[in-house]
């Protein structure tokens, strides 16, 4: 090793990679994503499909929004929500076949 | 949408996705995993690039370890690690250009 090769990341991008990964680490949460990674859904879409309220939903998606892991569409009086960019949507993914492949999660 | 296409993560899954993120969630974890993110490296080589005790990186690398995150690779006396597949490795790196397109984190 040659610490004059290292540059690690700054301070402030690993609290910022930290908190998004905090912010993914609640079984809600994945399952919110989890449902949006299939497909452009509503609030009422999604609680309906996890089996929560939905201001429950709305709040965890309100959380979600704010760390720009999901993006809302406005159609009409709808708001619609998807995985906010590709880097999330193969995040979710290498985490899934993470957890498979180490044997942790049932196959999907 | 049509909820009969909809085959939802089973719990497990959902909990070892959550649990996953969880312990990436923490600033000195991603800070060890940047730091074999560059190269195999031993515990005290970690201890010294992140100004961390040995007892203190080695606790976190266990718990990385359990979790499948970290690989060892004994080498005589000393233990080497590395993120433990490329499936970890592309999900660091998805977070982190997440954060860094979302103004939240300095680029590397």
């Amino acid at each position: 090793m040659n610490n004059s090769s290292y540059v690690l990341l700054e301070a402030t991008a690993v609290e910022a990679l930290a908190e998004t990964f905090r912010v993914l680490g609640d079984a809600t949460r994945v399952r919110i994503l989890d449902a949006i990674s299939r497909s452009e859904l509503c609030v009422g879409e999604i609680a309906d499909l996890i089996g929560l309220s939905e201001s429950a939903v709305s709040h965890q998606l309100r959380l979600l929004r704010n760390m720009r892991l999901v993006r809302p569409r406005r159609d009409g009086k709808s708001i619609y929500y998807t995985l906010d960019d590709q880097h999330i949507v193969r995040l979710f993914e290498e985490g899934l076949v993470h957890v498979q492949e180490s044997g942790r999660g049932l196959p999907r």
